[in-house]
């Protein structure tokens, strides 16, 4: 993969609504952003979780979804012009001799910034395995618990396995492309949108793909090339020729590679001070539900304050001895300018 | 003035943002709230010096002015049926022998509350008084800055003086019941509404009360009774017979009363923890402006983080010993039916 080198003032891990809120606060002090997120959009939990729930404590918004609070965020966001890469897990954060940060991504991209800011909630949403025996030696190469790049499965006799919306919308989204396509779900019963569930069956009914029931036990292939799997299904066992399969059993919440970094932890959560919300490393911040100290309660509009404060040290991190002037967006021309209504 | 006592979980001192917000956070956990304010409405500074102003700093807010603010809190806080106590200044605070606290305001309430919140921004917005010497052997009996009560002025000679909106408005709202009304102002140009300008001026030319300009300089009366203003106008000196006067000269912030409470203060402004947000008496917590603590910033968006603290360790003080099970608005159903979403 390339290395691409990209060198920024700050980088946000996590794109949910705290880190999206960082890039606000950093914005009107002049720090450059970039954000990164290891789902395929923005909103963190409020957007996996529940993006179409209600919630009631963010402070003047009586009533909101994390789908409009991600929405009301990006565009609060917006005049600092942040760059997002979506899909991107870090992997690695170490120090460089010359006092900024290198941050490595699982999708080759390599930051360079002077600050940190761990927005990661309760880590990375990273998907669920499905229980079968010697999945691992064909994981990257034949089985793939995320799409990154469609045009890698053109062609490919694919295998999805799942009963929910992400398997029937890449159902539905990789079929005109494939070679030969199957869905396996456990039972004739999907939770999934109505209308994918729809579509999949006249896909079906039109012979474009297939439609089984039942669990995949093993898979047969070599070096890392997947050439069949094994199902046990309903009626008795059989075969699916694949030579690509993507389990899409949900996600689960770890700390990932934050544990990896070298900052001091206190129960899988990360330590901070109550005046700067900086780490034991200076210079990387750690904020929202990832962060820990007397008092912490894990809500959002915590995280709000959190990150306001953690600016004003940014900047003095990054401009040491500068003297910062407080301001308020109500008042100062300046700030009004940055924000693009003055 | 009647001392009506009034027993209650909580006592909030201040309508502002933070003291909203602070109304949501305790009855999330069943804490019933009364509020007390100084000026006539809720809103606090938001309300008295930018209501039309935009903030762009509310997080998920992009644009929001003073006002609106103001009116989602209060929606917010609905809910919890709330007792606010407008133009009522909080003058006494003490601890009572059963642990209790004791307000008193200079509207003749008593509270007997639980816990304490001071909320009350920059302190307490107060009159500023004109220059005259001797002005304070009338206030209260023929000297008033604001109008708690119309009735007290009904067929009296009043003079008032100013020429912004709270002057207008009390000179059409007085001038039916006076037996004369003069207003005063040091030039004929005023900063007020248009529509209210261009009313006092009909009344003026329909002979129904005059318009002097000039500046106060002397009062001669009784006792405490006035009996007229000197006045060295623009071209000389006159005399205006009045025995009530209304100086709207604007309002100033000051600590006021809080500096008299037996609180640790720094600066005029009181310590807290960062944890509960407790001042150095247990019970009584400060939130918003008007306390300090290690990286404090005056954003309204730490007063909501500090409510939501705040709001926890209040509920050990009212409930010693007893559990608190930490929840969310969003997946608890005992939480939504407070709410009366459930």
């Amino acid at each position: 993969m390339s290395e691409e080198v990209i060198s920024t003032d700050a980088v946000i891990v996590g794109a949910g609504p705290c880190g999206l809120f960082a890039i606000f606060e950093l914005g009107l002090l002049d720090i450059k952003c970039h954000v990164v997120d290891i789902l395929d959009r923005p909103g963190g939990q409020c957007a996996e979780l529940y993006p179409e729930k209600p919630i009631y404590d963010i402070p003047a918004l009586p009533i909101v979804t994390g789908s409009e609070l991600t929405h009301r965020l990006l565009e609060q966001a917006k005049p600092f012009k942040p760059e997002y890469h979506f899909n991107q897990m870090v992997t690695e954060l170490r120090k460089l001799e010359d006092g900024k940060f290198e941050l490595k991504t699982d999708g080759g991209i390599v930051f360079h910034a002077k600050v940190v800011v761990i927005a990661a909630g309760g880590g990375s949403f990273q998907p669920k395995k499905p229980p079968i025996p010697g999945i691992d030696a064909y994981e990257g190469q034949s089985v793939f618990y995320s799409v990154k790049k469609m045009e890698a499965l053109r062609g490919r006799d694919i295998l999805i396995v799942g009963g929910g919306d992400s398997a029937l919308d890449w159902t539905l989204n990789l079929q005109p492309i494939a070679n030969s396509l199957t869905l396996l779900h456990r039972r004739d019963d999907f939770r999934a949108a109505p209308d994918s569930v729809k579509k999949m069956r006249e896909l079906v009914a039109a012979g474009k793909m297939q439609l089984k029931l039942g669990q995949v036990t093993g898979l047969t292939g070599d070096n890392g090339v997947l050439a069949s799997a094994q199902v046990k299904g309903t009626d008795g066992n059989f075969d699916i020729a694949a030579n690509a399969m993507l389990p899409f059993f949900g996600l689960t919440m770890k700390l990932g590679p934050v544990a990896e970094w070298g900052l001091n932890l206190h129960e899988n959560l990360v330590p901070v001070d109550t005046a700067k919300f900086e780490t034991s490393t200076q210079g990387i911040f750690a904020i929202g539900d990832i962060n820990t100290y007397p008092g912490k309660l894990k809500l959002i509009l915590s995280g709000f304050h959190e990150a306001a404060l953690m600016a004003q040290e940014a900047f003095h991190h990054i401009h040491p001895g500068e003297r910062l002037l407080f301001q308020y967006t109500t008042s100062s021309s300046s700030l009004q300018k940055k924000l693009g209504v003055a």
